[in-house]
């Protein structure tokens, strides 16, 4: 797994988040209720096992609302919990630890749940070299962070943006009139430094693709076990393959055995269950 | 339901998702494939039914990307869809359609899952005056749009940020020294433009809320149906009641027929199954 | 009085005015003339009677433009000051002081300006139950710093936008054709953590709110004294009063006896007179 | 006076306000209670005779709330109005002009009385060259648009920010040990597009000054009538000269006689009344 | 070459240019002496012949200045011109075309200069499969447009920013303790989407990371011709081969018959001459 | 020269390049291969020798990447540097020191190049009271940053912005109808802190202008030698002049010796060579 990434990095998309559930006015109800005096420690818990993911992301986001704040990380991102597990204590102003509560709980929830699925899938592919990758089916405006969490869960990353490498769809393909011309195109301009995957459906356009040239990596999609069996065998090692479309939790193990170099899944961070975490005074 | 949001109101949320899409250097697959001068006409479609949100947010996305497509709504925000029905056309380049795509699915198909879990719930409450509601459990930097889409499904919203209103939880009552002092220093403080809701997890709290006065509002968490029905008869019509924790759609007709006026779920915002919907051309 | 803000909250509104004053290029004054090793003490004195406010504004600005200022805070915001008093000592570069000088002056002039206004307001009221609240009638983009000068002076806020609760004015009545369908459209959409106050300007409108209901509030838009006292015995203790429309000082006093709940006033934050404070070295 | 600023310098501050205004979730009342398909026209009226600003800010606020609205303005920014006068027309949806209006008044009453004041400062000095110029005190955020109306009222701007000009006052010349050094200080360094201020509180301060060079303008600080016209034979016509502190409206005739070119005045941005402006359907 | 990017990309970069360039208060000097009805039109030429890069930039820097200029691209980017073209026509108020002329010169000199020295160092490569590609170099801030002139003048792009691809250079050999670890680290953990380069200083490295495999790329660091080509021999084939390090103009054909796939260099970003361009009316 | 500007107003232009060399996914490279753990101090040398620029930046870089790190500036911006001169010295975490490199090394590079280049021109007016200025041609989003290089060669500053200072050139006095309108304009215009420019291309010109009044600056465009000398004694003291158009590197003496109070080159800011720095370890 890469080494963290500098604060500095996250610090937008936090920021974005506490000033939307401060709001202009602050916490009004701990303004109101809450003595400034009153401090105490808490326990930020698991209340359900699995993958942790946002501790970095928690630790800002409590430090952006109060510097003051004694923050020590127990389970970092990328470590297993058990249920009950403290993964983060948190030591100081009870006002400024529940004003920045629900920001901290929203993003950990959601990425440890994001965290805890990829590993599940990565979990069902052990004893293979197939590793599992996510899409860009993330939320809007989580992209980084969600696509951190299935590093945290052990899978690997797809494409940040548009911008990051070619892939050329079903679509593409459709509107550029053909394989053949889209390939040619591609190596015409495509750079060094950019990769270039192009979705097929079928062996035919497999072979399209592998004759032609022009690409690193050929997606598979939406092919029965079979099928890519076969893909792999007619490949014998030229391109990365990557199986995506349907890759369901039990389908894993068996798409895994393929000998496919990735499947692909948008389920990772669009319909990862919120893992239940809670913070305790 | 509200009429629609200003596009103003939603343009910078829409405007960061295109940027993180878009990346550095756009589209780049389209850029490289794509001849300019190719156009169509794109159907979003719904593979699912459900109850539609997110098409103000999808036709703004595809305008900003390119103001001289032509867009047509054909079912809008807050209306019910069908299996295969065409939420929207868009007919103009087929590189400006193919760049927008992603950012107006992730965000129509995240909203439209929303929606559309709302409607279940709704659905539930159906011959009793009980509403549904949202709460802060929403992702982060969406809040504004994923409320809407509580709407569009026929719910609730409850605060939208920690100044829009008070709520004080457990952890106040327990920071600050019990019901009483907590409910004086918000009559002494609290604005007539404030609401004031106030956590109570037992029956006893119930009645010492009910005396003290100060709060509109209660929030009783976690208590089972039968004391929810106590807890109804015991306010007598005078404050609003909320149901809260642990509210799954099978027990929702339940809680709804004890007579409580709010049913809050942070379920429909943060484990809503995003909705499958498609753009073909 | 709430408790302060979080720095985080306040800082946007100070940054923006500190990129206001010191422009492209710094303090160029300062940086011609002033050698780089001067350093003092400035004392940030009260010129004239008041209640404070702006002094974490003022410490937040100073420590923008130089973080190793030493600031202590004398007086703080929410305190009453008289003619001569050190508000506040800095010290450090002589350079950094004055270029952080005017905002914190603007800042700090203005807002304990508000303060002690609102204190006046508040003082004609003592004996009575009746609150002073300010309006929208707030400085552009000073909504947030001003709102909380008033709450330094005793005073309560109303909204802070348009999306914080309901009003509804004779515009709106107007042009939903008349009270009947616009409490009804209220009844049905608003939720239970939104406060709903209506705007009537006579009696007969007053009782026709009692009687249709969905209002928390009413504003009793440039009622006289006798009027306004007809109103409370109309209403008889049922929903909050909120008197407006020409509540000048010398009729505060008068109001606040005819057992209104609230006085409201746009002067408060929109013709408050700047306090003179100055920074001496 | 200048030709208007292009639109695209004036809207971030327009942006911002109406972000503060319309909140998170907009105009929540007239989203509840205004039918869609109700429009009229409002007419922006003065109830105060004065001098007008603030129009093309109010045009392009209400345009980005509703780029359909059609907008007339009858009275431009820098002309008089009498009171009941219609200074501009607003045609189309109900909710979008009601949406705008808080925000269109807020910054037309302040701006308006700023011209308006700066009027009467004007008016007073006729039949001299004394010009009316306004200084640094002006509201945080604001002060793009509060010079553009001391501009309109028939004043002249000084500096913008502390980088756009050196103007050196009491404080800087105690910190840098005196009049001389400051000035050769001055000489070495600012460049030939930087004016240079100094400021003075006695005619041997001045004479100082004027026997050194390197000060194109001084500022006359507090003098007394007789002691100013002594400045102005001193000076005979080598540098500017500007008469500052106390500067109120009754003294300004008598200052203007004395030949100084320009009286600065604090007052017309930080002390200036809101004119009342009122839009009517 | 790719197709235009949309403008929302390039937006911002322009709006920032702008802001700067108008500064708090517009362009006073045509503000001043500019009559409002004053119209023209104005021809951006080439001084000197190249290849044009930045019209449609300055395209939407005019348009943003005032959206009612009617534009016309005479040559269009990518495109040569010859001494003494007209570009751009532009038609309006001449005082908006005052107003935008310094951004768009700024931009159009820098990128028209960055486009044509490309140009000259593509044209070294005819008859060969080299193609030319710049770096990181870049002027901070301004990395897209100037990475887009490269491939105006027939360039190829590098890696945009350090997330797009991995590029091991001798100081992260050093640091991670060899080529062996590094390309290990590498496998363990790159995606597929993302390329691998490594930077080689003499030809056993190049054996070794042929060897060890994990790269697709290999920068071949300041090596002679000679050097070059055995290490062209010596891959074979089998990865992308960059020469970089001191490829000025003279040395470029000589390197591109070597049989190297790419040639980079800095100096097309951070030392391309300004091409001289002029608005004349 | 001026004391440093508060690192306040450097930021935004940093960060703006931190962000774009970072990208979304920060440095993949130093994350993926150097551990954690690695530490050690870079030197920051001068390849070539020059003046300095861009220390201030580089420090405000490397501490926004990793606040952690010991920087200790050896040579100050302003001052000279010999080839081999070890500038700066960063010790710390490796990947951090790697990640901010590029950005401190292209602000650093192209900002002592300015400086440098500057140096040369500077050292060619000695003996006279010539001084040597920059334009508004800098490279856009750096303007202030390279302002400041042309400072620390030992240059002086022209505009900053269009609303700096008026300056008159010959479109605009053809636009306005001649030099008597246009000077007339500014006069009833200008205010006391603004200077006044006018660009004159003959001596008839410069006559009118001194005849007219109402500029302080005279811009002698594109003038040979004697006319410089003749527009000189023309002037005989009474205005600043500026010599602008041509004004290359071996002209420099010769025109500084003509008595021209400023030499102004655009090439100063939009031709220097980037000076070569680098980072060692």
């Amino acid at each position: 797994m890469y080494s963290p990434l500098p604060d500095l990095v996250l610090e937008p998309v936090i920021r974005n988040a506490l000033a939307e559930d401060l709001g202009t006015y602050g916490d009004i109800t701990t303004r109101t209720v809450i003595p400034a005096d009153v401090t105490y420690t808490a326990r930020l818990n698991a209340r359900e096992a699995g993958v942790v993911s946002g501790m970095q992301i928690a630790r800002i986001a409590f430090h952006l609302v109060d510097p003051s704040l004694k923050i020590e990380t127990l389970i970092a991102d990328g470590q297993p919990c058990a249920k009950g597990d403290v993964l983060m204590t948190i030591e100081g102003s009870a006002a400024s630890i529940l004003s920045g509560e629900r920001v901290a709980l929203n993003f950990a929830g959601r990425l440890t749940g994001i965290a805890t699925m990829t590993a599940t899938y990565v979990a069902e592919t052990k004893g293979t070299n197939c590793r599992v990758t996510c899409t860009r089916k993330t939320t809007p405006g989580l992209r980084l962070v969600e696509k951190q969490a299935v590093l945290h869960g052990g899978g690997f990353n797809h494409r940040f943006s548009l911008s990051d490498a070619i892939l050329i769809k079903d679509n593409h393909i459709a509107a550029a009139g053909g394989i053949a011309p889209v390939l040619e195109a591609v190596k015409a301009q495509a750079s060094h430094m950019m990769r270039v995957e192009i979705e097929v459906d079928t062996l035919e356009q497999l072979s399209q693709v592998l004759e032609i040239g022009g690409a690193d990596v050929v997606l598979l999609d939406n092919m029965d076990t079979p099928t890519l069996k076969e893909a792999v065998a007619m490949n014998a090692g030229k391109l990365v393959l990557e199986a995506s479309g349907n890759m369901t939790l039990p389908r894993v193990a068996e798409v895994a055995a393929t000998g496919v170099d990735y499947i692909s899944s948008g389920a990772l961070t669009h319909s990862a269950k919120t893992l239940d975490l809670g913070l305790d005074f």
